[in-house]
């Protein structure tokens, strides 16, 4: 009898697995390294740590729906790989493979999307048929589903919203070679950017002149926000006018019901949605203004419960 | 025996009708005007239309699998109107009174939505299941379809292209009472505005400083362009690129295979494709890049066509 699912998010320096009932309730999960150098080992890997926990708890194939695998990178329609950089792959067929290893029937899914699914199943965005899930971490990646379903793209590159255009006159170049990519400006090392470049040109004191010596953080800049530092609430608010003019671009293509922000930068809380939803409406008319924003509750999980929910 | 389908694209000026064999052949097409004043003939116009060709061919509501609509507004899930200000429109049960008139099933859809869904099947997008309409007229329309599928949105905004962001410094407004929207340059209006700017800050001769009564058109920006003219080159140029950045937009959340541009611009023919998808190329990465640009075929028949493909 078919009981459980089996979820893999795989990134580029651990893979996330999760064990779920049919119900999409968590029963365990753990992480595993992934060995990207060749790119041979880290599906391998994968599958054989579920085989060797099927085994502990005495499961066979016969036991499982499904097994859901997000991956960092365009996925086909048929569940292969054409390119996969951050995890060492070239042309592979994950959805076979994973077949043929664990005898049952898999899924294959962008993780970005992964995660807007696990949003909308169980997370920030649930009750939700049209949602926008947007991560802010070292990159920014986007979810966009419509009508309950994930829009993929003709190729792979639907909801590839860290690179929306967003300052024309940029001088520095984003990691996709073009130039005033959102990425470079809404994500945590984007933050910490325009931070460093204010803290430059400006005389105003602040307590991001940090006089010890770690790192500045996107963390720091929000916290010193908070407490009311002035330069520090600049950078967050150029942060939410360029995040809001992106998330306008979306809501007139899409729009969404919902948007749910995650990603390292969400977890400064709600000054992230308040301060991005009041931009939002100004660059928006009608009933776009609507649009709630809400922060993700999954976090780190969120690619496994979509994995789930491929087989749900 | 249900072997027909009748199609209504409802305008502010006229009603442009349809009558159709079930495999989508138009058998038979004419328009009415639309009175829009006090808003209650317009719909009713219609309806009685179709009956009227009903009874002179003899045919029953039964010979009918149904009646598609297209009307100027965002359409609610349940085939009501909230607000449709070029019809008249305040609340209104468009498909509930469409279907106790002709006693046949009736889906309603915004005439942007189903312009595209017309030319999906029918016209310049044919093979595509995922797919944007673009129309440039005296505005700027979208209708984006994602596998198969309008993307109508959480509150009828989906698609609302001419109203993306392009230049967050313009000082005029847009009908929508924002400023910079893309319908500000990429409509036929917008092209007149942008050739008058050009003409009055530049010194470059050209054939556009018209010695003629008659008002400039888009059609003689894109005529002058053609013969070579200069300034109308620019003019072009400008407006190529602003209408890239809206299709990079969309190209990002939704990734389309095929984009079609339709409305009077296009009549300009492949100058307008070649040159947007130039400048498209230049702003999208990857395979992004692999997104084709085809022109409408449909012309002012796609709105009809797309209402008798709700049927199909």
């Amino acid at each position: 009898m078919k009981r459980y699912i089996l979820g893999a998010d795989i990134g580029g320096t651990t893979a996330k697995l999760g064990w779920f009932t049919q119900e999409g309730v968590l029963l365990e999960k753990w992480e595993i390294p992934t060995r990207t150098a060749g790119g041979q080992d880290v599906l391998t890997d994968t599958l054989r740590s579920f085989r060797l926990m099927m085994e502990e708890k005495d499961l066979t194939s016969e036991d499982f729906a499904g097994i859901g695998i997000a991956v960092p990178g365009p996925v086909r329609e048929d569940g292969s790989v054409e390119l996969c950089v951050n995890l060492g792959w070239g042309e592979k067929q994950v959805k076979e493979e994973a077949q043929e290893a664990l005898g049952m029937p898999a899924a294959v899914e962008n993780d970005a999307n992964a995660a807007a699914l696990g949003e909308m199943r169980f997370g920030g965005g649930q009750g939700c048929k049209n949602m926008v899930m947007v991560t802010l971490g070292t990159g920014v990646g986007g979810g966009v589903i419509c009508g309950g379903r994930i829009v993929s793209g003709a190729h792979g590159y639907g909801g590839e919203i860290g690179h929306l255009l967003i300052h024309p006159h940029e001088t520095e170049r984003c990691s996709c070679g073009k130039r005033g990519c959102l990425e470079q400006y809404a994500s945590a090392t984007g933050i910490v950017r325009t931070a460093k470049k204010m803290l430059e040109d400006s005389g105003t004191p602040s307590v991001l002149h940090k006089t010890d010596l770690l790192p500045l953080t996107a963390k720091d800049v929000f916290d010193a926000a908070k407490d009311g530092d002035a330069l520090a609430m600049r950078v967050v608010d150029r942060f939410a006018a360029d995040l809001a003019r992106g998330l306008s671009y979306i809501s007139s293509v899409c729009d969404p019901e919902k948007i749910v922000i995650g990603g390292g930068v969400s977890k400064a809380g709600e000054i992230v949605t308040d301060k991005v939803k009041a931009c939002f409406d100004e660059m928006v008319f009608g009933r776009q203004k609507e649009t709630v924003f809400a922060l993700a509750t999954l976090g780190n999980d969120a690619g496994i419960y979509g994995c789930a929910g491929l087989f749900l």
